[in-house]
């Protein structure tokens, strides 16, 4: 069988994010495979004409997505992935990150796999989400409680 | 972060078993890590004295039981996988596994996952009845119909 040649990693920046981008990191080396990081905002960013002045609200997910764009480079290049590509979407997380898959050409899917309360709950649901529809292997990185 | 050392394989004898256990080997290789593989027959068989004729249902059961073990055992030495411990169990799967998981001490388990659909979607219910409740990391290695 053929060794993993594009990963695709789904990062949402809690504590967590650095055991599953090294392991991601990890599995790249051995594979030789190359990287993509991706981030979602999970909220909708309508577009907007550029010369009125933003709502509030627009702004605000604006700003989100450009922190996250920041943040996310900032994690590459801390885990020595400075060449992954990167991708900062808007939306619901389990399709965007399934959509992504498929335009990388991505035959490993990388992400988190939570707890069963709350927040980590949600992000359980997105790997789970991720599961039913991708359309290559996912390694759900068991997030150990620190 | 630390290589995989101990890896549960979860084999169904679909024919897409030699997908997984293809791909889990590779990471064995890559990681130096050891195997085991499991197969569940999703029936209870209960305890029933060794000397009383044994009614059919239970014989059946006994029967499925010892095939699996036979194929198991042809199943690992076809994939180079003679040293590695292998286990027949029955009850529900996703249960097994996990346990099973937590008492060989897997830092991954790696099973299929399946389609939308009939029996595929049963077999996909456990790889996600498993992501729920594993102690370690989950791959769900991407079924390609043949």
């Amino acid at each position: 069988m053929a060794d993993y040649r594009q990963i695709l990693v789904a990062v949402d920046f809690t504590p967590e994010t650095e055991q599953i981008t090294s392991r991601a990191r990890e599995l790249a080396r051995q594979n030789g495979a190359r990287v993509a990081l991706v981030h979602v905002v999970e909220l909708e960013v309508p577009s907007y004409p550029a010369d009125l002045p933003l709502p509030g609200e627009l702004d605000f997910s604006r700003r989100l997505l450009e922190q996250a764009g920041v943040s996310l480079k900032e994690l590459a290049i801390t885990h020595g992935l400075g060449e992954a590509k990167r991708y900062v979407e808007s939306g619901s997380a389990k399709r965007v990150i399934v959509q992504l898959a498929e335009d990388t050409g991505a035959d490993l899917i990388v992400l988190g796999s939570h707890g069963r309360h709350g927040l980590q709950r949600l992000l359980g649901d997105t790997a789970i989400g991720v599961l039913h529809r991708a359309p290559c292997d996912v390694l759900a990185v068991r997030i150990v409680q620190q």
